[in-house]
């Protein structure tokens, strides 16, 4: 297998955008990718996209055909992956996969959703599609209830972090006041974040992640080729690891960590041949504060039931030893579902490259992604370098 | 890359089962592919899955986790696919890759659809997601809309082949009866074919295909292990193509062939070594019978303008000298939509076995499979040999 690498980067600003479409998104993200990287049209040989609820949403299916024809990129192929929120996370394991074995040479990789056109309830019946419709959505189960319980259940096994889930809360939306892509730059203030109302106890209002319009795009090449033709610091791709688990909750042999997500880190750590310890930074899948403070556990980044720790002692902070969500995250960056994974990579590169303005981080050679589908069904982990 | 066989086949009979449940079917197909293939769950080691409305019509998403829960296949990769009515040829193709690169040995690749229980403006609205949402569905604008133009255009530039479409289906439908697994086997006549309701003119009822239920799922390893386990005829992946083309019919420089599928065929004779006329017979994508006719031109079976003097002279039927859709094809086995690529391989692999029972050709060397997605934006054909 060849080594892959990053040559081009390119996402919209994420937020509440009732006057653009799909396709207007996908334009000036893909081709902001397209340009970034310096190659010709022509030169792109497939396209690997995620998107999750856009047929629920906008009834809009077969994106890949629709990001061929919206980017003038004629007959190539184009396919449309879906693991509910690891969505954009499969199509860059596809699109990584795909160069590496050597079948293509350069592709292109993205994810957009439109969602907030559309009301809470019918986008929280969408994003119900990611568990088991029969077993558990038709029951009036939803994805807030669905991580209220992983929390009970974390503070019966380990400890109350109530206080610590936002920390997490604090920490995004002060990143993304220094990031200008970012859906809901503010700062906030930790007692009035614990003072909020509930949504499903004890996850309140600043412990759920946003509902999100928005699109990403990558080009990825061979490392060979990116060190012959990029104007940028090439990141390489040099871990990569997607596991799965079952779909539904009640058959988890565990509540309080991500089997698919310790499997897809394993992978990648033995791939890339590296501790958790040499990761100098990550954006993690917050779509729930407690969700973050789990992921810090499965990637090895503090021991099970201590992830609260490395919150409260401020690790995850950008002056921290070990920065998480640098980009505001899916807490406040914002979550376009179908992009979420292909954003994490996009704040990735910035920061290899040294691009990322005000939140630029000193330690910036080692990045890792993390992203969850579902109710950890799915998990892609990603670990970059900066060559 | 390295040469890919076919060494295990599964599906559930295609029709109308209100009291069929997306898990029952895909338990079915996928454990009978299993078991037909003699090797253990533990040595699969992905998924690749295609639906198509599955989000729209049951509200189930994430469907590789599902598959994955389903038959208890634990933490291997996971991944849905969607390229409208070529979601099933997306997951084949990507499966194919995924072997012939070196990443997997042994992979599981599937496709379901549920459709029936929802009502048929439904169905035909969610359908509609393959087209471009806000610039054809949203004005109104159907699948059999969109066919019947196509086929005015096709009857102006050549000639009025609406009693070789009938035939179409006429054949389709006496070709079910031959099969178990067919939703709708039934000897057609062809004054009353051709005496129909219209649906949209110049089709009518008999020119379109089926709403059904059903799942397919196939096993792939390298032709090398294939050869050393399987206790039936190896089927060889010989040759392969994918290519796609703009969403919008309005966009095309010709509606009367696809642009995608010829690509994509032209990919599959040259990987095969082949010509059109060392197909044996070969399951296309007949969603209307119009199509049927032009793809039988874009796989050069006929010159254009003369797809229907093939079916005229009864060269499509199974004694004829192109065996077109034996298996009875969408139009009467049935278009489980995200399983209807997987399906006609199924059929192709059945033929070259020699297990078609009835409907079993004489020839059955070299079969050929192509799948269409929307309006021809998406093409897969793969052309299978028995070893």
């Amino acid at each position: 297998m060849r080594s892959v690498s990053i040559i081009g980067i390119g996402e919209t600003k994420m937020g509440n955008f009732p006057n653009r479409t799909l396709r207007e998104m996908i334009s000036e993200a893909g081709n902001t990718a397209i340009k970034d990287a310096g190659v010709e049209k022509k030169e792109i040989q497939a396209i690997f996209f995620g998107n999750f609820v856009g047929q629920q949403l906008t009834g809009q299916g077969h994106m890949g055909a629709l990001v061929s024809e919206t980017l003038g990129l004629g007959h190539i192929p184009a396919i449309r992956m879906e693991g509910a929120c690891a969505s954009g996370g499969l199509a860059f394991r596809s699109a990584l996969i795909a160069v590496a074995s050597g079948m293509y040479d350069t592709v292109l990789v993205g994810g957009a959703e439109k969602m907030t056109h559309q009301a809470t309830p019918q986008v929280t019946e969408s994003i119900a599609s990611a568990m088991d419709y029969n077993l558990e959505a038709m029951q009036g189960y939803t994805f807030p209830a669905n991580f209220a319980m992983i929390a009970n259940r974390y503070f019966y096994e380990h400890r109350n972090v109530k206080k610590e889930m936002a920390m997490c809360a604090v920490n995004a939306h002060h990143n993304a006041t220094l990031n200008p892509d970012a859906q809901m730059p503010k700062e906030l203030d930790l007692n009035k974040v614990l003072a909020a109302d509930t949504i499903a106890s004890p996850l309140s209002l600043f412990d759920c992640s946003l509902i999100t319009d928005g699109a990403a795009f990558l080009v990825l090449t061979t490392t060979e080729r990116a060190k012959q033709i990029s104007q940028n610091r090439v990141v390489e791709v040099i871990g990569s690891g997607h596991a799965g688990d079952t779909l539904t909750l009640f058959s988890k042999k565990t509540m309080t960590s991500f089997a698919a997500a310790k499997e897809a880190a394993k992978q990648a750590y033995t791939q890339a041949n590296l501790k958790p310890a040499d990761i100098d930074f990550a954006e993690v899948h917050d779509c729930f504060t407690i969700t973050q403070i789990i992921n810090i556990e499965d990637l090895g980044f503090a021991e099970p039931g201590h992830g609260g720790d490395l919150v409260a002692e401020g690790g995850i902070s950008i002056e921290g030893s070990k920065p998480i969500n640098v980009s505001g995250g899916l807490k406040a960056k914002g979550h376009p579902i179908g992009a979420t994974g292909i954003s994490q990579i996009f704040e990735v590169v910035t920061q290899l490259r040294g691009d990322a303005g005000k939140r630029q981080l000193k330690k910036n050679d080692i990045g890792l992604t993390h992203n969850l589908g579902g109710t950890a069904a799915t998990a892609i982990i990603n670990i970059f370098k900066g060559l």
